[in-house]
């Protein structure tokens, strides 16, 4: 049976740490995936998660730091000696991902690890992937992977698949280059496998149109769209000579994906950057706090536009009682309008030149909701506040004027963002619940003068 | 040159269909992508988008069918007879694609297209899919997988895959079974490729520990957690008596991610349902009303608070200026704080256990950005309204209490309807906001009350 990470299970180990019975560590976490251990290791304190590492095999102990979270990895691998990195986790781990923990080192440890490496050729892939951004291509992708010469025969290129094969933990396409090293075509596992005629040549199998690919200097989010859009499990990579340089796996576009997906969330949230479970009381009051302080400073502008209408609240003070639900449903349109057009934006199910009928369509939509909630508050007036017929005509005037240009505003702003290639996202969340708040009461009290006739 | 999907192409392809140039046609969209075909299609009107299906070859209409968004997939199909759906579509594609197709027609169409597939195995497959709740890993599943018994040698082995290979596009991974169908074990394509001993047996290869697999009626949301979690591409699907039944590919896991992942989005958004670009008017009208009239709901209850203070209100107007920043900034501070919740819920991050420590965390975030706020109101109101201490006070105590406050409630709601099942997304939005803006002002009122001396 595999282990089972739980709160009793965990106890356990750390209780086995204490007791120095590492029989029983090994007994529990033999043949667990490492993704399990690492749920095991993050639950513990770090001096445990340290020790338990050291018991496990290498191989074992250096996909575990794969699977953990950055933090928690950094933490881990610091305590390691640049030997113990070089032999013990980089050699037993993909080329991407030792990218990734190599990038985390302070810069000397990091040359010393690269320099500790006993394979010349590892060594220069790294070096290598080290000079890609992290948010491009270059920077997501492993240099492991199996490619054959097209003028190989069949035979000749089971033979060398099975030397690089390897290094690669799954075969998911096998690319076909020529003396350049350009990539031409992918041969798929299922061709080859079925295939009866070892004599013939790789040309003779291979698949050369409609073959994906991705730049090196292509951003993160450019794989994703194409790995999301084809259906691909894997997408190979090339420089500007169309050289095969290396691949990316579905798995780390995921991630991608996820982090693009949560970081929409929290802006529309009002939380910028990612936030995570272990990030400090400080990390999260930073992520916080400037769109709080937008809204303040949205609720001072606002305060004074108010002020200026101090005599009518005088004379009228429940005018002030539909203060909140004027801001309030402002701001409500004008999340709603700006979500749809940020997330069209996200899945690029919003065609550029479709603005116009978007934005009228937007507007129907807005002029039924205006219509229905300004119909409800006026009975809601006549029955309640019988004696002021000004105040139900003011509030409910005011609800269609505000839902309208709410509605406008919120679907247009994150489209005026993108164009200026600003991250529409920003103007979801506080951004446009302050500016919905201010500009509809002004609406609200310059009404509201008219109606009473001052 | 493969076809570029824009404008221009696009006109060019309905142009040769009132020409009747079906040549141009077959040619331009030679080896494209049928996912590029499809997005081609949806830029034009029906009746040339099924046209344009008539004209290709069958096997790459079918392609095309699936890839298209459903409503407008549903549309096209509907103009095929049933023979046609049968042998042009169902019979072209993989059954969990052709499970959805037959899920959207009527009933006796349904049957027809059952009744005249040729292959009787293909029926009783799709019969068996229809089955499933569409949201279950038994909805998600295709049939097509490549299954070898553990007793039979490679070289069995090799000849049975061959056959069955041809109605599976990609193989990732060959499932083992014993003699009763149940699902032992796994075996790479690689091991198999690699392997010298054509006469040893299949259950000296394979990987026995460590199988991922879901059981049917487990939820797409289960499926999608086990995918992400262990990085795979494709998981099995087995019966409660552990016999194999279909297999899931990581290409509909992620449909269901983007699915889960867009709804949070929307609901934060106080937008009910997923909305696409294709919904109407009144589609989306229907989606977003009940939001508003939640947040209409709520600015009634908060005027009716306002209105028990009307006799303060008169003497000091003054109060009525920071209505908006009071009800904002509690919004905002709920928003952030359940926002995150809902997040770490979402991700399974959130260990229901640690529940005090996060509240905990929660406050002190809370409490620092109150101090800041108020502060900062603080020195505003001591600057710019001079004369009213009382104000100045009433505002910033009253800011400290809503913030933390609205941080309580924002971090608790969510986590109380997830104990009791309910999504916990609900509670992001015009819920929370409402919900803060009457308790906010409330607050307000209350201490304005004291520190006035009334």
């Amino acid at each position: 049976m595999s282990f089972i990470v739980d709160k009793k299970n965990v106890n356990l180990l750390v209780q086995s740490i204490v007791d120095g019975n590492d029989t029983y560590i090994k007994e529990q976490l033999f043949e667990t995936h490492p993704v399990d251990i690492g749920e095991a290791l993050s639950r513990m304190e770090i001096d445990d998660a340290e020790y338990i590492l050291k018991v496990l095999e290498p191989q074992v102990a250096a996909d575990v730091l794969v699977e953990l979270d950055p933090d928690l990895r950094d933490k881990l691998v610091s305590s390691y000696t640049s030997k113990e990195i070089a032999e013990m986790v980089i050699e037993n781990i993909d080329s991407d991902d030792a990218a990734d923990v190599l990038a985390e080192l302070p810069p000397i440890k990091k040359e010393e690890v690269i320099s500790l490496l006993g394979n010349a050729e590892q060594a220069s892939d790294l070096v290598d992937l080290l000079n890609y951004e992290f948010d491009t291509a270059g920077g997501l992708m492993a240099k492991e992977l199996i490619k054959v010469n097209e003028e190989w025969t069949i035979a000749k290129a089971l033979r060398e698949m099975r030397r690089q094969a390897e290094n690669v933990d799954e075969v998911f396409t096998i690319y076909v280059v020529n003396n350049k090293g350009q990539l031409l075509g992918t041969l798929s596992l299922k061709k080859l496998l079925f295939s009866d005629a070892l004599r013939s040549s790789i040309s003779d199998l291979y698949k050369k149109t409609d073959v994906h690919f991705v730049y090196s200097s292509q951003s993160a989010e450019d794989v994703m769209d194409i790995m999301k859009k084809y259906d691909l499990v894997v997408l190979p990579v090339v420089d500007e000579n169309h050289t095969l340089l290396g691949r990316i796996t579905i798995d780390d576009a995921l991630d991608v994906m996820k982090d693009e997906a949560e970081k929409d969330y929290q802006m529309a949230s009002g939380i910028s950057g990612q936030l995570g479970e272990a990030d400090s009381v400080w990390t999260v009051t930073k992520a916080r706090v400037p769109w709080l302080l937008i809204g303040l400073f949205g609720g001072i502008c606002v305060s004074q536009v108010i002020g200026n209408y101090e005599e009518q609240l005088q004379v009228n003070p429940t005018l002030a009682f539909f203060i909140p639900l004027i801001a309030a449903t402002g701001g409500n349109v004008g999340v709603q309008s700006s979500a749809i057009v940020v997330q069209g934006l996200a899945n690029k199910s919003i065609d550029i030149g479709s603005i116009f009928p978007r934005m009228v369509k937007e507007l129907k939509v807005a002029f039924i909701n205006a219509i229905i909630c300004s119909t409800l508050i006026l009975a809601y007036n006549f029955i309640f506040n019988p004696s002021d017929h000004s105040l139900a005509y003011t509030v409910s005037l005011s609800l269609v004027a505000v839902i309208l240009m709410a509605a406008l505003f919120g679907s247009s702003i994150p489209l005026i963002l993108n164009k200026f290639k600003i991250d529409p996202a920003l103007a979801t969340g506080p951004f446009i619940t302050t500016t919905n708040d201010i500009l509809g009461l002004v609406l609200y009290f310059v009404i509201a003068r008219v109606m009473y006739g001052l």
